[in-house]
Protein backbone atom coordinates (compact mmCIF):
# COMPACT_ATOMS: atom_id res chain seq x y z
CA UNK A 1 0.00 0.00 0.00
CA UNK A 2 1.70 3.48 -1.15
CA UNK A 3 2.04 4.93 2.12
CA UNK A 4 3.08 8.16 3.48
CA UNK A 5 4.48 8.44 6.62
CA UNK A 6 3.82 11.59 8.74
CA UNK A 7 7.22 12.70 9.83
CA UNK A 8 8.73 14.84 13.16
CA UNK A 9 11.94 13.55 13.09
CA UNK A 10 11.27 11.89 16.21
CA UNK A 11 11.95 8.34 17.74
CA UNK A 12 8.53 7.24 16.90
CA UNK A 13 7.87 8.62 13.71
CA UNK A 14 11.19 7.52 12.00
CA UNK A 15 10.88 4.31 13.39
CA UNK A 16 7.28 4.07 11.80
CA UNK A 17 9.20 5.20 8.13
CA UNK A 18 11.78 2.36 8.90
CA UNK A 19 8.81 -0.24 9.62
CA UNK A 20 6.57 1.13 6.59
CA UNK A 21 9.51 0.86 4.38
CA UNK A 22 10.39 -2.37 5.35
CA UNK A 23 7.38 -3.17 4.62
CA UNK A 24 7.42 -2.04 0.92
CA UNK A 25 5.17 0.84 0.87
CA UNK A 26 6.62 3.76 1.59
CA UNK A 27 6.07 6.80 -0.92
CA UNK A 28 7.43 9.83 1.07
CA UNK A 29 7.91 11.48 4.46
CA UNK A 30 5.82 14.60 5.19
CA UNK A 31 6.77 17.07 7.96
CA UNK A 32 5.28 20.28 9.50
CA UNK A 33 6.83 23.39 9.93
CA UNK A 34 4.95 25.73 12.86
CA UNK A 35 7.54 28.05 13.71
CA UNK A 36 8.06 26.78 16.99
CA UNK A 37 9.84 23.78 16.62
CA UNK A 38 13.54 23.15 16.69
CA UNK A 39 15.37 22.99 13.23
CA UNK A 40 17.08 19.89 14.73
CA UNK A 41 14.22 18.03 14.72
CA UNK A 42 12.88 18.33 11.00
CA UNK A 43 16.83 17.89 9.91
CA UNK A 44 16.55 14.42 11.30
CA UNK A 45 13.44 13.61 9.56
CA UNK A 46 15.19 14.92 5.63
CA UNK A 47 17.81 12.82 7.29
CA UNK A 48 15.77 9.34 7.22
CA UNK A 49 14.14 10.65 3.85
CA UNK A 50 17.35 10.36 2.37
CA UNK A 51 18.22 7.37 3.93
CA UNK A 52 15.10 5.36 3.02
CA UNK A 53 15.37 7.28 -0.05
CA UNK A 54 12.13 8.81 -0.40
CA UNK A 55 11.44 12.66 -1.20
CA UNK A 56 10.58 14.98 1.73
CA UNK A 57 8.06 17.41 1.95
CA UNK A 58 8.08 20.12 4.91
CA UNK A 59 4.66 22.06 5.01
CA UNK A 60 5.20 25.70 6.22
CA UNK A 61 2.72 26.37 8.30
CA UNK A 62 4.20 29.02 10.53
CA UNK A 63 1.15 31.19 8.87
CA UNK A 64 -1.16 28.76 10.84
CA UNK A 65 1.32 28.41 14.15
CA UNK A 66 1.33 32.58 14.25
CA UNK A 67 -2.26 33.45 14.26
CA UNK A 68 -3.24 30.29 16.66
CA UNK A 69 -0.71 31.32 19.14
CA UNK A 70 -1.49 34.82 19.23
CA UNK A 71 -5.04 33.75 19.47
CA UNK A 72 -3.99 31.41 22.52
CA UNK A 73 -1.93 33.88 23.76
CA UNK A 74 -4.43 36.72 23.74
CA UNK A 75 -7.23 34.29 25.38
CA UNK A 76 -5.53 34.02 28.35
CA UNK A 77 -4.10 30.39 28.27
CA UNK A 78 -1.44 29.60 30.77
CA UNK A 79 1.36 27.88 29.82
CA UNK A 80 2.25 26.13 33.52
CA UNK A 81 6.41 25.11 34.25
CA UNK A 82 7.60 22.10 34.76
CA UNK A 83 9.17 19.09 33.01
CA UNK A 84 6.14 19.00 30.24
CA UNK A 85 6.42 22.73 30.07
CA UNK A 86 7.09 22.99 26.02
CA UNK A 87 5.26 20.03 25.36
CA UNK A 88 2.04 22.22 26.93
CA UNK A 89 3.19 25.20 25.01
CA UNK A 90 2.93 23.45 22.02
CA UNK A 91 -0.63 22.27 22.20
CA UNK A 92 -1.46 26.04 23.19
CA UNK A 93 0.49 26.99 20.21
CA UNK A 94 -1.95 25.14 17.64
CA UNK A 95 -4.84 23.67 18.69
CA UNK A 96 -6.33 20.78 16.97
CA UNK A 97 -2.62 20.26 15.68
CA UNK A 98 -3.07 16.90 14.47
CA UNK A 99 -6.31 17.25 13.00
CA UNK A 100 -5.01 19.82 11.12
CA UNK A 101 -1.51 18.57 10.09
CA UNK A 102 -3.50 15.03 9.13
CA UNK A 103 -6.13 16.86 6.72
CA UNK A 104 -2.63 18.49 4.99
CA UNK A 105 -1.48 14.98 4.39
CA UNK A 106 -5.00 13.53 3.10
CA UNK A 107 -4.89 16.43 0.64
CA UNK A 108 -1.27 15.24 -0.42
CA UNK A 109 -2.33 11.59 -0.80
CA UNK A 110 -5.13 13.04 -3.08
CA UNK A 111 -2.81 14.95 -5.02
CA UNK A 112 -0.35 12.33 -5.41
CA UNK A 113 -2.45 8.99 -5.43
CA UNK A 114 -0.95 7.43 -1.99
CA UNK A 115 -3.53 4.91 -0.60
CA UNK A 116 -2.41 5.71 2.79
CA UNK A 117 -1.12 8.16 5.73
CA UNK A 118 0.80 6.43 8.92
CA UNK A 119 0.94 8.03 11.61
CA UNK A 120 3.06 7.35 15.10
CA UNK A 121 0.60 8.20 17.67
CA UNK A 122 0.58 5.77 20.50
CA UNK A 123 -0.66 4.59 23.63
CA UNK A 124 1.68 6.52 25.71
CA UNK A 125 0.10 9.51 24.17
CA UNK A 126 -3.59 8.61 24.07
CA UNK A 127 -4.31 9.07 27.49
CA UNK A 128 -3.30 12.53 27.74
CA UNK A 129 -4.58 13.78 23.77
CA UNK A 130 -7.98 13.17 22.44
CA UNK A 131 -6.64 13.44 19.32
CA UNK A 132 -4.17 10.09 19.73
CA UNK A 133 -7.31 8.00 20.75
CA UNK A 134 -8.51 5.42 18.86
CA UNK A 135 -12.14 7.03 18.80
CA UNK A 136 -10.35 10.30 17.13
CA UNK A 137 -8.58 8.36 14.31
CA UNK A 138 -11.87 6.20 13.33
CA UNK A 139 -14.09 9.35 13.45
CA UNK A 140 -11.14 10.98 11.39
CA UNK A 141 -11.19 8.05 8.81
CA UNK A 142 -15.29 8.81 8.47
CA UNK A 143 -14.89 12.39 8.25
CA UNK A 144 -11.93 11.89 5.23
CA UNK A 145 -14.17 8.73 3.13
CA UNK A 146 -16.92 11.53 2.38
CA UNK A 147 -14.78 14.72 2.46
CA UNK A 148 -12.99 12.61 -0.92
CA UNK A 149 -15.75 10.52 -1.82
CA UNK A 150 -15.13 10.04 -5.59
CA UNK A 151 -11.95 12.29 -5.89
CA UNK A 152 -9.78 9.41 -3.83
CA UNK A 153 -9.10 6.91 -1.02
CA UNK A 154 -6.68 6.57 1.37
CA UNK A 155 -6.41 5.30 4.76
CA UNK A 156 -5.02 6.15 7.87
CA UNK A 157 -2.63 3.90 9.40
CA UNK A 158 -1.90 3.83 13.37
CA UNK A 159 -0.38 0.71 13.77
CA UNK A 160 1.49 2.04 17.61
CA UNK A 161 -1.87 3.24 18.72
CA UNK A 162 -2.19 0.50 21.27
CA UNK A 163 1.59 0.12 21.75
CA UNK A 164 4.25 1.30 24.74
CA UNK A 165 6.80 4.13 22.96
CA UNK A 166 9.14 0.67 24.69
CA UNK A 167 7.02 -1.45 21.69
CA UNK A 168 8.36 1.33 19.61
CA UNK A 169 12.00 1.24 20.51
CA UNK A 170 11.75 -2.56 19.45
CA UNK A 171 9.92 -2.18 16.47
CA UNK A 172 12.40 0.34 15.16
CA UNK A 173 15.56 -1.97 16.69
CA UNK A 174 14.03 -4.92 14.04
CA UNK A 175 13.82 -2.60 11.11
CA UNK A 176 17.47 -0.89 11.76
CA UNK A 177 16.59 2.58 12.37
CA UNK A 178 19.59 4.42 13.61
CA UNK A 179 18.01 5.76 16.99
CA UNK A 180 21.07 8.17 16.81
CA UNK A 181 19.60 9.92 14.49
CA UNK A 182 16.40 11.03 16.11
CA UNK A 183 15.56 13.93 18.37
CA UNK A 184 13.18 13.75 21.08
CA UNK A 185 14.70 16.49 23.45
CA UNK A 186 12.25 19.99 23.41
CA UNK A 187 15.04 21.96 24.50
CA UNK A 188 17.18 21.46 20.92
CA UNK A 189 20.75 21.99 22.77
CA UNK A 190 23.56 20.16 20.93
CA UNK A 191 22.94 16.98 22.92
CA UNK A 192 19.69 15.82 24.21
CA UNK A 193 19.38 16.90 28.10
CA UNK A 194 18.04 14.03 29.29
CA UNK A 195 15.90 15.86 32.10
CA UNK A 196 13.10 16.91 29.87
CA UNK A 197 9.54 14.93 30.18
CA UNK A 198 10.31 13.66 26.72
CA UNK A 199 14.13 12.65 27.10
CA UNK A 200 13.01 10.94 30.52
CA UNK A 201 10.82 8.81 28.47
CA UNK A 202 12.79 8.12 25.82
CA UNK A 203 16.09 6.87 27.99
CA UNK A 204 13.34 4.36 30.40
CA UNK A 205 11.40 3.46 26.37
CA UNK A 206 15.17 1.80 25.82
CA UNK A 207 15.68 0.65 29.08
CA UNK A 208 11.87 -1.21 29.25
CA UNK A 209 12.62 -2.62 25.89
CA UNK A 210 15.69 -4.25 26.83
CA UNK A 211 17.43 -2.38 23.52
CA UNK A 212 20.69 -0.15 24.48
CA UNK A 213 20.53 3.77 23.71
CA UNK A 214 22.83 5.12 21.31
CA UNK A 215 21.53 8.43 22.52
CA UNK A 216 23.68 10.77 23.55
CA UNK A 217 22.54 12.57 27.10
CA UNK A 218 23.92 15.55 28.58
CA UNK A 219 22.96 14.08 31.54
CA UNK A 220 21.98 10.10 31.14
CA UNK A 221 20.93 9.07 34.80
CA UNK A 222 18.70 11.62 35.58
CA UNK A 223 15.73 9.05 34.29
CA UNK A 224 16.17 6.98 37.10
CA UNK A 225 15.78 9.52 39.68
CA UNK A 226 12.88 11.08 37.42
CA UNK A 227 10.91 7.86 37.62
CA UNK A 228 11.69 6.81 41.24
CA UNK A 229 9.96 10.59 42.16
CA UNK A 230 6.64 9.41 39.66
CA UNK A 231 6.39 6.23 41.33
CA UNK A 232 6.21 7.83 44.64
CA UNK A 233 3.83 10.47 43.38
CA UNK B 1 -24.03 31.24 20.43
CA UNK B 2 -20.26 32.92 19.83
CA UNK B 3 -19.68 32.31 16.25
CA UNK B 4 -16.48 32.62 13.71
CA UNK B 5 -17.97 32.67 10.43
CA UNK B 6 -15.58 31.30 7.47
CA UNK B 7 -15.65 34.23 5.00
CA UNK B 8 -13.81 33.76 1.24
CA UNK B 9 -15.54 37.64 0.23
CA UNK B 10 -17.91 35.93 -1.97
CA UNK B 11 -21.87 36.47 -1.90
CA UNK B 12 -22.42 33.21 0.12
CA UNK B 13 -20.36 34.25 3.22
CA UNK B 14 -20.39 37.53 3.25
CA UNK B 15 -24.25 36.68 3.23
CA UNK B 16 -23.83 33.99 6.00
CA UNK B 17 -21.41 36.44 8.18
CA UNK B 18 -24.42 39.37 8.12
CA UNK B 19 -27.34 36.87 8.93
CA UNK B 20 -24.90 35.26 12.44
CA UNK B 21 -24.42 38.74 12.87
CA UNK B 22 -27.89 39.69 12.46
CA UNK B 23 -28.25 36.79 15.46
CA UNK B 24 -26.00 38.56 17.68
CA UNK B 25 -23.24 35.66 17.64
CA UNK B 26 -20.74 36.87 15.08
CA UNK B 27 -17.03 36.78 17.12
CA UNK B 28 -14.60 36.86 14.14
CA UNK B 29 -14.48 36.45 10.64
CA UNK B 30 -11.49 33.86 9.18
CA UNK B 31 -10.30 33.81 5.53
CA UNK B 32 -7.54 32.02 4.06
CA UNK B 33 -5.24 32.65 1.57
CA UNK B 34 -3.60 29.95 -0.38
CA UNK B 35 -1.46 31.89 -2.93
CA UNK B 36 -3.79 31.49 -6.00
CA UNK B 37 -6.83 33.62 -4.62
CA UNK B 38 -7.50 37.30 -5.90
CA UNK B 39 -6.23 39.29 -3.32
CA UNK B 40 -9.46 41.37 -3.97
CA UNK B 41 -11.78 38.32 -2.53
CA UNK B 42 -9.76 38.46 0.64
CA UNK B 43 -10.62 42.41 0.76
CA UNK B 44 -13.84 42.69 0.59
CA UNK B 45 -13.95 39.72 3.70
CA UNK B 46 -11.88 42.53 5.43
CA UNK B 47 -14.42 45.28 4.15
CA UNK B 48 -16.97 43.31 5.53
CA UNK B 49 -15.58 42.39 9.19
CA UNK B 50 -15.03 46.21 9.49
CA UNK B 51 -18.36 46.71 8.40
CA UNK B 52 -19.70 44.28 11.67
CA UNK B 53 -17.25 45.92 13.89
CA UNK B 54 -15.27 42.27 14.10
CA UNK B 55 -11.65 40.86 13.72
CA UNK B 56 -10.67 39.59 10.90
CA UNK B 57 -8.14 36.80 11.06
CA UNK B 58 -6.17 35.81 7.62
CA UNK B 59 -4.71 32.35 7.81
CA UNK B 60 -1.34 32.52 5.40
CA UNK B 61 -1.54 28.50 3.57
CA UNK B 62 0.65 29.88 0.83
CA UNK B 63 2.78 26.91 2.50
CA UNK B 64 0.49 24.64 2.58
CA UNK B 65 -0.92 25.48 -1.21
CA UNK B 66 2.75 25.70 -3.14
CA UNK B 67 3.23 22.19 -2.07
CA UNK B 68 0.09 20.67 -2.63
CA UNK B 69 0.12 22.44 -6.37
CA UNK B 70 3.34 21.12 -7.19
CA UNK B 71 2.34 17.38 -6.23
CA UNK B 72 -0.95 18.06 -8.22
CA UNK B 73 0.90 19.27 -10.86
CA UNK B 74 3.92 16.73 -11.25
CA UNK B 75 1.39 14.03 -10.86
CA UNK B 76 -0.34 14.48 -13.78
CA UNK B 77 -3.52 16.00 -13.04
CA UNK B 78 -5.02 17.98 -16.25
CA UNK B 79 -6.42 21.22 -15.66
CA UNK B 80 -9.89 21.65 -18.25
CA UNK B 81 -10.51 24.27 -20.54
CA UNK B 82 -14.09 26.28 -20.23
CA UNK B 83 -15.92 28.15 -18.21
CA UNK B 84 -15.28 26.46 -14.92
CA UNK B 85 -11.02 25.97 -15.57
CA UNK B 86 -9.97 28.35 -12.74
CA UNK B 87 -12.90 26.68 -10.21
CA UNK B 88 -11.17 23.17 -10.94
CA UNK B 89 -8.05 24.67 -10.96
CA UNK B 90 -8.53 25.87 -6.88
CA UNK B 91 -9.42 22.22 -6.29
CA UNK B 92 -6.38 20.52 -8.22
CA UNK B 93 -4.36 23.46 -5.94
CA UNK B 94 -5.16 22.26 -2.55
CA UNK B 95 -7.05 18.54 -2.69
CA UNK B 96 -9.16 18.39 0.60
CA UNK B 97 -9.59 22.29 0.86
CA UNK B 98 -12.75 22.33 2.85
CA UNK B 99 -11.37 20.10 5.62
CA UNK B 100 -8.03 21.69 6.00
CA UNK B 101 -9.53 24.93 6.25
CA UNK B 102 -12.18 23.38 8.60
CA UNK B 103 -10.03 22.13 10.93
CA UNK B 104 -7.59 25.64 11.58
CA UNK B 105 -11.09 27.03 12.15
CA UNK B 106 -11.83 24.83 15.13
CA UNK B 107 -8.00 25.38 15.97
CA UNK B 108 -9.14 29.08 16.59
CA UNK B 109 -12.59 28.24 17.84
CA UNK B 110 -10.50 25.95 20.52
CA UNK B 111 -8.15 28.75 21.20
CA UNK B 112 -10.86 31.62 21.19
CA UNK B 113 -13.34 30.02 23.51
CA UNK B 114 -15.46 30.05 20.25
CA UNK B 115 -18.76 27.84 20.00
CA UNK B 116 -19.24 27.30 16.71
CA UNK B 117 -17.56 28.20 13.20
CA UNK B 118 -20.30 28.76 10.03
CA UNK B 119 -19.55 28.17 7.11
CA UNK B 120 -21.38 28.97 3.36
CA UNK B 121 -21.41 25.72 1.55
CA UNK B 122 -25.10 25.40 -0.29
CA UNK B 123 -27.13 23.10 -2.24
CA UNK B 124 -25.79 24.60 -5.36
CA UNK B 125 -22.10 23.14 -4.80
CA UNK B 126 -22.84 19.96 -2.84
CA UNK B 127 -23.64 17.90 -6.12
CA UNK B 128 -19.90 18.58 -7.40
CA UNK B 129 -18.15 18.76 -4.15
CA UNK B 130 -18.19 15.48 -2.03
CA UNK B 131 -16.96 18.04 0.78
CA UNK B 132 -19.80 20.62 1.13
CA UNK B 133 -22.44 17.35 1.10
CA UNK B 134 -24.04 16.74 4.35
CA UNK B 135 -22.50 13.67 4.94
CA UNK B 136 -19.40 15.14 5.58
CA UNK B 137 -20.26 17.81 7.46
CA UNK B 138 -21.82 15.05 9.77
CA UNK B 139 -18.53 13.40 10.13
CA UNK B 140 -16.62 16.19 10.53
CA UNK B 141 -18.57 17.52 13.45
CA UNK B 142 -17.97 13.37 14.94
CA UNK B 143 -14.07 13.63 14.49
CA UNK B 144 -13.59 17.22 15.52
CA UNK B 145 -15.81 16.22 18.93
CA UNK B 146 -13.30 13.64 19.60
CA UNK B 147 -10.59 15.21 18.79
CA UNK B 148 -11.35 18.42 21.21
CA UNK B 149 -12.67 15.97 23.28
CA UNK B 150 -12.11 17.08 26.84
CA UNK B 151 -10.21 20.53 25.65
CA UNK B 152 -13.18 22.79 23.68
CA UNK B 153 -16.71 21.60 22.25
CA UNK B 154 -17.58 23.58 18.92
CA UNK B 155 -20.35 22.78 16.47
CA UNK B 156 -20.03 23.25 12.77
CA UNK B 157 -23.17 25.53 11.35
CA UNK B 158 -24.13 25.16 7.25
CA UNK B 159 -26.99 26.78 7.99
CA UNK B 160 -27.70 26.86 3.57
CA UNK B 161 -26.60 23.19 3.13
CA UNK B 162 -30.05 22.37 1.92
CA UNK B 163 -30.78 26.32 0.54
CA UNK B 164 -29.94 27.44 -3.22
CA UNK B 165 -27.92 29.97 -3.90
CA UNK B 166 -31.40 32.30 -4.40
CA UNK B 167 -32.08 31.45 -0.98
CA UNK B 168 -29.09 33.06 -0.25
CA UNK B 169 -29.54 36.01 -1.98
CA UNK B 170 -33.08 36.37 -0.39
CA UNK B 171 -31.41 35.92 2.96
CA UNK B 172 -28.65 38.14 2.53
CA UNK B 173 -30.93 41.23 1.24
CA UNK B 174 -33.02 40.29 4.63
CA UNK B 175 -30.01 40.99 6.60
CA UNK B 176 -29.04 44.28 4.64
CA UNK B 177 -25.90 42.80 3.09
CA UNK B 178 -24.16 45.28 0.73
CA UNK B 179 -24.44 42.43 -2.50
CA UNK B 180 -21.94 45.10 -4.39
CA UNK B 181 -19.08 44.74 -1.85
CA UNK B 182 -18.89 40.96 -2.30
CA UNK B 183 -16.82 39.58 -5.66
CA UNK B 184 -17.88 36.14 -6.94
CA UNK B 185 -15.88 36.21 -10.22
CA UNK B 186 -12.52 34.11 -10.68
CA UNK B 187 -10.97 36.53 -13.06
CA UNK B 188 -10.21 39.36 -10.82
CA UNK B 189 -10.74 42.21 -13.19
CA UNK B 190 -12.22 45.68 -12.43
CA UNK B 191 -15.52 44.46 -12.75
CA UNK B 192 -17.16 41.39 -12.32
CA UNK B 193 -16.98 39.38 -15.79
CA UNK B 194 -20.35 38.75 -16.02
CA UNK B 195 -19.05 35.27 -18.26
CA UNK B 196 -17.11 32.93 -16.20
CA UNK B 197 -19.29 30.14 -14.13
CA UNK B 198 -19.29 31.79 -11.23
CA UNK B 199 -20.82 35.20 -12.16
CA UNK B 200 -23.03 33.39 -14.49
CA UNK B 201 -24.36 31.82 -11.19
CA UNK B 202 -24.47 34.97 -9.97
CA UNK B 203 -26.30 36.94 -12.19
CA UNK B 204 -28.81 33.92 -12.12
CA UNK B 205 -29.56 34.03 -8.56
CA UNK B 206 -30.21 37.30 -8.05
CA UNK B 207 -32.74 36.57 -10.75
CA UNK B 208 -34.29 33.92 -9.72
CA UNK B 209 -34.37 35.67 -5.96
CA UNK B 210 -36.71 38.56 -7.70
CA UNK B 211 -34.10 40.92 -6.05
CA UNK B 212 -32.20 43.61 -8.15
CA UNK B 213 -28.45 42.56 -8.84
CA UNK B 214 -26.16 45.81 -7.85
CA UNK B 215 -23.00 44.00 -9.21
CA UNK B 216 -21.35 45.61 -12.38
CA UNK B 217 -20.47 43.24 -14.67
CA UNK B 218 -18.55 43.41 -18.10
CA UNK B 219 -20.81 41.33 -19.76
CA UNK B 220 -24.32 42.12 -17.71
CA UNK B 221 -26.83 40.04 -20.26
CA UNK B 222 -24.52 36.87 -21.38
CA UNK B 223 -25.89 35.19 -18.13
CA UNK B 224 -28.97 34.79 -20.52
CA UNK B 225 -27.65 33.26 -22.90
CA UNK B 226 -25.52 30.64 -20.98
CA UNK B 227 -28.49 29.58 -18.79
CA UNK B 228 -30.04 28.74 -22.26
CA UNK B 229 -27.42 26.20 -23.54
CA UNK B 230 -27.20 24.74 -20.57
CA UNK B 231 -31.20 24.15 -20.23
CA UNK B 232 -30.82 22.88 -24.50
CA UNK B 233 -27.84 21.09 -23.08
Amino acid sequence: MKTIVVCSGGLDSVSLAHMVAAQGGLTRLISFDYGQRHRKELDYAALAARRLGVPHHVIDMRGVGAVLTGSALTGGAEVPDGHYAEETMRITVVPNRNAIMLTVAFGMAAAMGDQAVATAVHGGDHFIYPDCRPAFTQAFQQMQDAALDGYAQARLLTPFVHRTKADIVTEGARHDTPFAETWSCYKGGALHCGRCGTCVERREAFHLAGIPDPTAYEDADFWRQAIAERERA
